[in-house]
């Protein structure tokens, strides 16, 4: 299991999408706590905290899961050319069952009222704010040396009335959270061929898009 | 100016939505550069890398910015019953004059090609992207010693006009990012009694929606 690491920047660049990496054991319940408090003090819209964090342990949960998302992966690939399909059957895309720890990150639009400070003109600000608890989980749970895998494989309806998740409130995301045996340098996509990093200087513009920056 | 943090769970602790504690200058070159290379190590769904930033420091654009956020203030405004609009009329929603620079994060979803891994069964998996790399920024800027204050009292139409963003492409937020004379140690929206924080436990479920958790 890696180190744990703090520096800000650190972290963000040992930071890694993990499918293939699980050792099998979930966080322990100090870490888990420390990491879902760091979700937890994210920013959001109105001051809303609209997420909620549903903590999958149950095998057979994740076993039905995992079937789902199994399926789901045949759907796309059955939409790829045949040079593309080649590349991504060799792509892993959960560690559901892996990682022995599901945290599923759900957006409630209802939580703040109907007067959310700041949304008024942005439906979908409230949704924002759910995301941005994501990246702080992801970023100190690689601070304590573990794992996470942002699993999209599915179709939220199929995970909601898996896990019970009332109507209106939207399951955003299956994080596969757990021990490593390491990180990879390098991001599997890149690694594997699929797509490459793209320029920091081609993604900044000066007063008008498409001006260039840096 | 506050002393630049890099203990990852301190700068969560202390990153706060800036409004009135902008010192009026922008970020130094350097520090900018580093912010802006944390945001572009964010995830994406399929390494598609969806964002771009627009650094706004003309002032001409950023005055018909905060003239445009005004009257979206006073839409909100008009929809509160008296005593909470009195409370409202107290908090500051932008800095955007006063923190000398504005960086408006967007979202090309037509980024990474027709067959975008991940994020054929979850259309919105794009969006997020964008909202991890804000994130990333965010905290990257607060480990600085800058402010950030995201600013949501826009209409996406407008802003995409002032800043020549082709159709299709999402401006997803104004960030106003500059040097502060501090931060506060409470959110503006707890310290002015609009909403007060959720505790953690109530965040938390396990294996199903409303078991309770931690």
């Amino acid at each position: 299991m890696p180190d744990p690491i703090h520096d800000l920047y650190d972290v963000i660049a040992r930071r890694r999408d993990v499918r293939a990496e699980f050792a099998g054991r979930p966080p322990t319940d100090a870490v888990l706590h420390r990491v879902l408090a760091a979700a937890h003090a994210a920013p959001s819209v109105g001051h809303t905290q609209p997420w909620d964090f549903v903590l999958v342990r149950d095998l057979g949960l994740r076993d039905a899961f995992a079937a789902h998302v199994a399926t789901e992966r045949e759907v796309f690939a059955s939409s790829l050319s045949v040079e593309r399909a080649e590349t991504f059957s060799r792509i892993k895309v959960e560690g559901v069952r892996e990682s022995g720890l599901g945290v599923v990150v759900t957006y409630d639009p209802s939580r703040g009222g109907p007067h959310v400070l700041g949304r008024h003109a942005i439906a979908d600000a409230g949704l924002y704010s759910s995301v941005l608890a994501i990246q702080n989980l992801w970023l100190a749970a690689t601070a304590e040396g573990l794992g996470v895998g942002w699993v999209s494989f599915y179709r939220e309806e199929f995970l909601a009335e898996l896990l019970g998740v009332p109507e209106g409130v939207r399951p955003l995301a299956w994080l596969c959270v757990g021990e490593v045996t390491g990180l990879q340098d390098r991001p599997d996509l890149e690694r594997h061929g699929w797509r490459q990093r793209r320029p920091l200087e081609e993604a900044v513009h000066c007063d008008r898009y498409g001006s260039g920056g840096l």
